[in-house]
């Protein structure tokens, strides 16, 4: 089915305007009667430009809205918060080194046609539509948590308004998972988003200021400086690492006397950390981490986490290793295990009809992730309708391209490849379908991943990166760190912040204000 | 009573032994029997050094603790806030044209002996000790709102402990005032502390978001973008100002559709705004603010604020002149108004002793303001109890000066003197108090102030500017504002920082990221 079938069927419908790019106010306002003069204005296929809705402002999302040509598409971004975040820097900013603004991206300055901020709902694939559910919460709190809370079909429902497209592209990424472990939602922090980092300094700062009040008992004391980290992974490490430096060049110089009750652990279920590295680089690590004097315990199961009523501020951990005795600690910091955005698990279990064909079709899901699969062109599949309670097609039932509905990043699995959920992958899968599309050539040219490698910062300046050709640990690594994220941070503006932040943080030290 | 008297006295009761200056864990900790050995090292008078102790960290505690001379005084801090902000430029970063952390000091950074994060409870004169309620509360909105609703004495009360003096500097400001008018306190946003700029922030953004919904009416959209400022003094005029420059450079191009929704409203009780500019230049303010569209209502008296319920997020105001009808508000800005500190209240209805007296004495209040009267040399007056409700003396009952008890800024009058409470008064008092400590002729100079004008920023690259000698307005009282402000900006760090923002909002337009 061609867009041009689709969109004069749509024209049949409702006929909106070509509005000026700048344009900042919702298209549906002009969906009077009244504006079918206007039409006229337009081609034949009912617009001056097809209409493509982006999904999602993370990596993915972010990245194709900014790739993709304005002038050959109308653009549509609809996403709960209205910045991108510059993740690799996050843990950066959560101890103090970066400010928050410099890490995020505003999404209404790409210039895109509109900027919804809000969750989709739900998708219309046949009418092409999608249902948006306007976030207008006042809560700016960590917003992994908030999604988790509040997320699409459940209570507390923002007001609901229709969208439509001509091309869609899902971007949604995935959500924290937190394998149902009792007491991780509630009281972990992530470290997904800028609400989730300026909680984690704050609580940081809080708890050393607690620790310093004279009424405090030494044992408190070690419960509120124990910085328990849960998941080794490059995120895990790099806020142990970022939190050992905040404590070892400024904290320091602060609360003299408490140094002695400061710990920090990082648990991880898996025999060893860091496994997308080769051993003689994550041995370096561990080396590094041992001689800071920071725990790595590994093959360490978290059971539980409770508030210590003992201790305000405090959590007690339950570790299946450690027997009945709870450990203390003054914060938990959650870095590990993706699951599924709960659209793709409502899209996945929406059964659909496409025009002019009576199959009832339902989208094909990922076994091993429940991610939804995309062929190697990115273009979203479908499969008919089985009855089995998992839409896994039974073999031979072959799975067919959905029409214009695109995906990329976390949220996606392109079939018979195996990528990592990493923002190396997110960022050029979505220049690569931004660029096909631009040319018009994305049935025709499909995505290959060049692994550009892998790096960790350990603090102290030092780094390890990995690639395919080489591998490098130590201060040139770390330079290259710097360099590589730098070159990566999208906007002048941040290119110019980002470097100057570092050196006031390397002058005057981080700040270490609470508010 | 002499220093030395008083602080053997107390080295009868307790024993506090010296620790060097960065010694950031509290003394109280060292008050061990242990301890009494290293009382040794301590000189004739108990110590090494005698202890200051200051009760806040605005212009007057921080501007007295960063004077005052370490070498010849141990200096310890008592403030609910960990850190001082520079008020001047609190407008800008409530529209994002700074950030927040350029606007403040962390008041660890001053070295000093200590830092007590809590609220002065109360003071004991004749034990010449400082009960402190901790505040460890993790809300980090709006303080000023924080201090109003658990303020201490009220419930959800801090952990309690207690901190020596030989000399107390009582420097605790004073609160926001809302003349009780309904619904002041639960809706309206203040502009006093790095939290609320916060708020404000957020709600404007969030109110644009909201109005940019397809779902909104165009009456919503006429209330959620119309701006209520209620006071027209300085703070008043210069958010509307900037709140305007935002509207006008960055927010017109994210949302072109929107400008006809914007109002922006100034209301004051008082026939004109400005009152301590010349005519001329209240003049000249007001006819830049009827070119940019911003109505200044004068004579106009709020009498209710209340939520309206026919549209999330908008409020209704109640206007005495208005008769009946209500009108809508997207955001109601309050800057009227100061009430005492509630410290001051109960330090001015405690009746105490001194040693060796058996006459009960009160601090003087100052019968208009309701603040503690000093002298010119700036120490505290007492006069004996009268059964009056009221603690003013009756006439000819003369006051004495309390021993080693100082007051300045916002919280104090210096008897027979009328000076206005703001920054540069207490700012001015601050350094006489430190320098006159640290040369010890504190009974023999009296403060007197230097009045180094007024300056308000009008939007536009404007600013008017009075003092005795001359009065400027336009762009030339512009740069002399931001000059100003800069060279007064405490830190080399905030002085590298704040102009490296202005560059930036220059160059790149405010960041309009809601998060």
């Amino acid at each position: 089915m061609s867009n041009t079938v689709r969109a004069s069927h749509r024209l049949l419908t409702r006929s909106p305007v070509a509005l000026p790019k700048s344009s900042g106010l919702d298209r549906q306002l002009q969906y009077a009667p009244g504006c079918l003069r206007r039409a006229s204005t337009t081609t034949q296929n009912g617009r001056k430009k097809e209409r493509v809705v982006i999904l999602g402002s993370g990596w993915a999302g972010y990245g194709f809205a900014r790739s993709l040509d304005p002038k050959k598409y109308e653009r549509i971004m609809i996403s709960p918060r209205s910045y991108f975040v510059f993740t690799p820097l996050l843990a950066g900013t959560a101890v103090g080194t970066l400010e928050f603004r410099a890490v995020t991206e505003p999404v209404r300055r790409l210039g895109l046609d509109h900027f919804h901020q809000g969750w989709a709902d739900g998708i219309d694939f046949a009418r092409k539509v999608i249902r948006v559910e306007a976030n207008t919460s006042d809560d700016i709190a960590s917003r992994t948590r908030l999604a988790i809370k509040h997320r699409p079909g459940t209570a507390d429902k923002g007001a609901l308004f229709e969208v439509e497209y001509d091309k869609l592209v899902i971007a949604v990424g995935s959500y924290s998972q937190t394998f149902g472990i009792e007491g991780v939602r509630e009281h972990a922090n992530f470290l997904r988003d800028i609400g989730d980092a300026r909680k984690i300094r704050m609580k940081v700062l809080q708890n050393f200021e607690k620790a310093a009040l004279p009424i405090t008992s030494d044992e408190d004391r070690k419960k509120l400086l124990h910085f328990a980290i849960v998941g080794g992974g490059p995120t895990g490490i790099e806020y142990a690492a970022e939190l050992h430096d905040l404590i070892r060049d400024d904290l320091k110089y602060t609360y003299p006397d408490l140094m002695k009750f400061v710990s920090i652990t990082v648990y991880d279920v898996a025999p060893k950390v860091l496994p997308m590295f080769d051993k003689r680089l994550a041995d370096y690590a561990m080396d590094r981490f041992n001689r800071e004097g920071i725990k790595v315990k590994t093959q360490h199961h978290l059971m539980r986490v409770r508030p210590d009523e003992k201790c305000e501020g405090c959590f007690k951990l339950k570790i299946k290793e450690c027997g009945e005795e709870e450990i203390g600690a003054g914060i938990v910091v959650w870095s590990t295990g993706l699951m599924q955005n709960p659209l793709v698990q409502k899209l996945e279990s929406t059964v659909f009809k496409m025009p002019g064909s009576d199959t009832e079709m339902q989208l094909q899901k990922d076994a091993k992730t429940g991610g939804l699969v995309t062929d190697a062109n990115l273009r979203v599949h479908m499969v008919p309708h089985t009855a089995s309670s998992d839409s896994v097609p039974t073999q031979g039932q072959k799975p067919t391209v959905l029409p214009d509905v695109y995906g990329v990043g976390d949220c996606t699995v392109i079939a018979e490849m195996s990528l990592p959920a990493t923002a190396q992958v997110a960022s050029q899968q979505a220049v690569h379908l931004a660029k096909r599309l631009n040319k018009g050539d994305i049935d025709q040219k499909p995505f290959k991943f060049r692994n550009l490698g892998t790096m960790t910062y350990l603090g102290g300046w030092t780094a390890i990166h990995q690639s395919s050709a080489d591998e490098l640990r130590g201060w040139m690594a770390w330079v290259l760190w710097r360099t590589a994220y730098l070159t990566r941070s999208m906007s002048i503006r941040n290119k110019i912040t980002v470097p100057f932040y570092w050196a006031m943080s390397w002058l005057f030290g981080r700040d270490i204000s609470r508010f």
